[in-house]
């Protein structure tokens, strides 16, 4: 808890989530952004901090540590090798194939990673060969490797399993997550398909297009966490249809069109569901929250007022992530493998 | 997450707290308990599961690999030579000056231990040179040392750094904890001054025989977690009077007498007050329930409803942590530098 050098980051990945994350990263006097990477095209050699106040950010993004401009280049690997940072931020991409390139190119040479990729929160669920290569080459080049974030990261699976350290026994998990999607961004309603019609929702789910990703890797996690020797792991996607007309600032929701999407995540153990995540985010949600509530003993009920504010709050994870990674031994970590995130300044 | 051979455990101190803990610990498989020692001459040489059961426990006390006899003896000196356990679970004391020899002789030996000593969650705090003494003891020693509990060491203290996890800054912390004593078993209820006359509770507060402990280590480890850099740390104690005739199955509170007890803890930084933690146990007390608020980017309100149970969470959060602490790096941690507890089967 002592303050020591700011941690030497880039990062990798300027889309919504990675700037975000990046903003408050050059925030932070514990950290120094020294570096950035993105394969866009119409991003290369953009002065970062100017790419990042663009998008809307507040005026936090210059600090005497950061003072050195830094400029978008599209070479991961060149970047590390140049700059040898002690912290890669990766916001590429939800799905492990689409990171493991980047996440070898990080092992290889000793660089900690923390990283938004929903896949990555238990990667060993859909892709086991990959994790494994993955967890061996990190342990090979001493690098700590985490996937972290909100949703997954946080709400419907780090918190439940916190939540059981004041138990003596958990038989059964269930979380609910309700959100309003329409006091969120525009990018964000479109994800959860307002103002769709129920068909273009369901081809788009049909299609992996729509949907959230990382639901089936909570259920898992807090499945070997919590010991409940999980058979089998699925989840459901459903749109909720709009029963009166809804108007967000960026689009209206007509009777009968898609408000947004309700995904189900199911655990079960011995034949019987053992846990159960639930989602709702769609516009017009009443009474959003955070809800967990552990059968056993004794039981637990666990909720936060209001729900937790999705848009910064993946940012906020992997900034406030950053720290307990770089200290954590080397591998492919679970978020309940480091020591708990919590506010760096 | 994979299933390692049983920690074998050592328990020091077989009071209300110890018993308990002990008796979970014979419950789990992940735990082997080779030995108990405590210093009443009227245990010596009892068997652990007898005293274990005898005090009102569940019958999950023997277990394959605790099926060798454990007999209480006096010395632990003489019990860590001959053991030599992976982790000590000591339940001797709240005041970490009546620890500290223990906690040597574990530190010597590179035995690591979880305490439910309420002063050593931040050691620091009231006693700095002894706490370095027994930090640097515990890195030579290879052992690591925890202090924790429910209160201090989870409700108002790791939740809301925890919880901190999601915000971009936070600017002040509030914890409120309303426990109905009138629910809890005679001990606590004497513990916080029911039936009391105001004097007879004020005097008891005077001589330091009253009261919560750990309330200001509570404050001190938010306060350095956060970085809210307090310059003060300090607390009140008070009777919360009955206003009405309240009877529990163990005794009666007359109006006017002592219902229990309200304990205040406060960090001020540049003369305010940034950390609140508020404390009420009393008999009659209404909707109990633990609660967190942080000011900041954005705020966060988080909710257990009707109050976490402390008279066995503290117990689970010994045994839940046990693992954790047997990973960490040697020395004298927090509860904020090890992977989060969770039950351990």
């Amino acid at each position: 808890m002592n303050d020591p050098r700011p941690l030497r980051t880039l990062a990798v990945g300027l889309g919504p989530i990675g700037i975000a994350a990046t903003r408050l990263a050059l925030s932070r006097r514990s950290l120094a952004v020294v570096g950035a990477v993105d394969l866009d095209p119409a991003k290369e050699g953009a002065e970062l901090a100017s790419l990042v106040n663009a998008d809307g950010g507040a005026g936090a993004a210059s600090r005497a540590h950061n003072d050195g401009a830094v400029h978008v280049e599209r070479d991961l690997e060149r970047a590390l090798d140049r700059l040898a940072p002690d912290l890669v931020l990766l916001c590429t991409s939800s799905f492990l194939p689409a990171v493991r390139a980047d996440l070898l190119r990080c092992a290889a040479r000793g660089v900690d990673v923390v990283s938004s990729c929903e896949e990555l929160l238990f990667p060993a669920l859909q892709h086991p060969d990959m994790a494994a290569e993955i967890d061996e080459a990190a342990r090979q080049g001493g690098a700590s490797i985490l996937g972290t974030g909100v949703n997954p990261g946080f709400i419907l699976d780090f918190v439940p399993v916190i939540a059981s350290a004041v138990a003596y026994d958990v038989t059964g998990v269930r979380g609910v997550r309700v959100v309003d999607a329409g006091k969120r961004r525009l990018p964000l309603q479109k994800k959860v398909g307002a103002a769709m019609t129920e068909r273009e929702f369901r081809d788009l789910v049909a299609q992996g297009k729509l949907g959230h990703i990382g639901m089936r890797e909570s259920v898992a996690l807090v499945g070997r966490a919590l010991g409940l020797e999980l058979e089998d792991v699925a989840q459901t996607v459903a749109p909720v249809i709009a029963t009166e007309e809804r108007r967000t600032p960026f689009l209206t929701v007509a009777p009968g069109a898609v408000a947004g999407i309700h995904n189900r995540g199911i655990g079960r153990s011995g034949g019987r569901t053992v846990v159960e995540l639930d989602l709702k985010m769609f516009v017009g949600a009443l009474d959003p929250r955070d809800e967990i509530f552990l059968d056993g003993d004794p039981p637990v009920h666990l909720r936060f007022e209001g729900g937790i504010f999705g848009d910064s709050a993946t940012a906020a994870i992997l900034v406030n992530s950053a720290r307990q990674v770089v200290d954590a031994r080397p591998g492919l970590l679970t978020v309940l493998d480091i020591a708990p995130p919590r506010l760096a300044r």
